[in-house]
């Protein structure tokens, strides 16, 4: 089986070690290092209170170039502070020194439990471990997709090949993500490598870009949180002709990391605590697409239609009702909506259909809910997942 | 015992029968009579999609008089077009008719599934069984508190009495609703009758006042229904002087009528469809009033948040992130807050606390949530309730 992780994509090696940050014993700190310094591009959470890594990540993403990763899972080191902020340092010099690269092109990236310092000495044995233990394997790799996960089920990758001028450009992702997932860059961290050559300026477009539609679609519990972000790496390895305008070769290094990045939110959506289905609900017919985005938002964002999602229980009056209380223009007699291709309102009225039927149709892993407001041309959609009682088991019993 | 139930005010005589609209038996329709036209006054839902009842019902309210109201659970009578306008206006007809009064002198409200027709013929018989079993018992007040309930697990009622020029005044309400409950009159329908003599006018302002700080600061789950309202009737029976200006008897009657919606709306928060305890989440330190709702409401939106209460989890950090992305302004090192009266974060930093204490106290059937932002003087509040494994329960298996 061909290499399909972070490190099939030429110049990379990376670590994932069992630091003890974890209580489950779990791998939960990781290095993703390249060969060379590469064009880095990233996006982070919007949440104003933020942890000292973004602080950080922010000011040496702008600095330039990133050549190591780093990333632990089972504490955010997050609402810590000054002490917070020199432990990002700190972690920062540590690797540099090792790795004989300025500190500048190191980013820290830390999940987990909010408000509690980083157990630094466990810190530091386990970035000597990792530093030790870097390695081109996809055993490797697959390790890494695991130490980052918290509350996930599952590691999450997805790798695309492309061919740009003659040369074949691998782009490999991972992610963890499954509760305090909303859009905008909640509770998510992804990690994205390429050995495309393209320059800073076009991969943080495609980037910005492709999170637009991608990750900041899924919507998991609305609760955005203070650590997270995409980040992206172009070791440049591929050999082929830079990517330096929006050409034919942009578009197609755009398309392929939008795939990328696509295939991991659908399947953090689907990984959302608790989750027994992945639901994408779409709103057309929007007067604006700001009009759109809150229709979604209110239809996803009600604990009453995600119920209904997980009992697979038809009931379009919830979806109806929440459009009703979301502000947003809508022709009432044009309004309709279908689940999961099945119409159940149409033009402002009930239609009959088979309760049953649907309900077996809604059992599926995977569904649509498609609203239409009669009010306009634009659209916008979210993926989510049904809210189960084992999202409050996790939840409830996820102590701090 | 004083009779404390909708019949203690002069004048009002109600009735609940088993029409066969819950599929439980259950008590489910009911009739408010009273002896005179009275004022009356109330406040609908602000859903774009409301029930034809709403419809008829302002233009009821409008026209001044009441002095029947009907009630039904177990059908909302939404989302049902012109054929549920019908019906309405054929329950007004029927009842008016009967008392001989005016059909605009007749509410009708119904709760239950959306979107489906009522069906008329046990609704015709159940009216007719109501209006022959009127009566001035408090055992007919109680058995309507039962009637009007969906979801909820327990009748809701509160009576106060004042006086005004030497005349004794009640003032009795009960009400409903325990999911789709989110500020603004989701699915909640309240009752309240008085013997007091008041102008509608002041009427309209007091319970416009009222309903403002009470009902709609009740968040189980930030769903606007399309139904529902609160409706004041007001006999004039208690031979008061008349109230008709902002005077010191206004404000005595004015707030009284506020402790009895807040008594209700306490009531269902504490109710909230699977709520262990009952939480008022409230926020100073705003620098405007709207920024003081935000906060609020992004804390009480947030599931991550509400399962912590589950769990009676002291988890600052979901409460602090959830500020956080709110978009309101707040001194970040000001920023503070309280669990159950115990400092948890203060000043911008994590406190030191006694985790298992704080947890013992979470799991009283009621305590406070404070947020101070730190960034100005205004404030805002929120009752709301747990989100657990039972509300998951309650509205994934309620099929439509």
């Amino acid at each position: 089986m061909p290499n399909r992780t972070l490190t099939a994509p030429l110049g990379f090696r990376v670590a994932a070690v069992k630091a003890g940050l974890k209580a489950s014993g779990n791998l939960d700190l990781g290095l993703i290092v390249s060969d060379v310094p590469c064009r880095g591009a990233a996006v982070f959470s919007t949440n104003k209170i933020v942890s000292p890594t973004i602080i950080v990540n922010r000011e040496h993403v702008r600095a330039g170039r990133v050549q190591a990763v780093f990333v632990n899972a089972g504490n955010a080191n997050s609402c810590t502070g000054t002490r917070g902020l020199r432990d990002v340092h700190s972690i920062c010099r540590q690797i540099s020194k090792a790795l004989r690269i300025n500190p500048s092109q190191v980013l820290v990236n830390s999940t987990g439990i909010i408000g509690e310092y980083l157990p630094m000495s466990k810190v530091r044995t386990g970035i000597e471990m990792a530093l030790s233990g870097l390695s081109r394997s996809a055993g490797a790799g697959k390790d890494l997709s695991r130490a980052i996960m918290t509350t996930d089920t599952r590691p999450k990758s997805a790798c695309r090949n492309i061919k740009i001028s003659g040369k074949t450009i691998q782009i490999a992702g991972i992610c963890k993500g499954s509760g305090m997932i909303a859009p905008n860059m909640a509770t998510m961290l992804g990690f994205i490598t390429t050995d495309a050559d393209i320059t800073s300026a076009l991969l943080r477009r495609a980037l910005r870009e492709a999170v637009a539609v991608t990750f900041n679609k899924v919507s998991v519990d609305n609760h955005n949180s203070t650590n997270d972000g995409v980040i992206v790496m172009a070791s440049g390895l591929a050999d082929n002709r830079s990517i330096s305008k929006p050409s034919d070769s942009y578009k197609v290094f755009a398309r392929a990391l939008w795939e990328v990045c696509d295939d991991l939110a659908r399947q953090i959506a689907a990984d959302g605590e608790g989750a027994t289905c992945a639901v994408t609900v779409r709103v057309t017919g929007a007067a604006t697409p700001a009009q759109a985005h809150n229709a979604v938002r209110a239809i996803v964002d009600s604990p009453l239609v995600r119920t209904a999602f997980h009992g697979a229980d038809p009931n379009w009056g919830r979806i109806i009702s929440a459009v009703g209380y979301s502000r947003v223009k809508f022709h009432p007699e044009k309004l309709s909506c279908k689940i999961a291709g099945t119409s159940v309102y149409r033009h402002g009225r009930p239609c009959p259909f088979d309760h049953k039927k649907l309900s077996r149709k809604m059992k599926a892993k995977e569904w649509y809910v498609e609203v239409n407001l009669g009010a306009g041309r634009y659209w916008d959609f979210c993926y989510t997942c049904d809210l189960s009682r084992e999202y409050v088991t996790i939840n409830a019993d996820y102590h701090t």
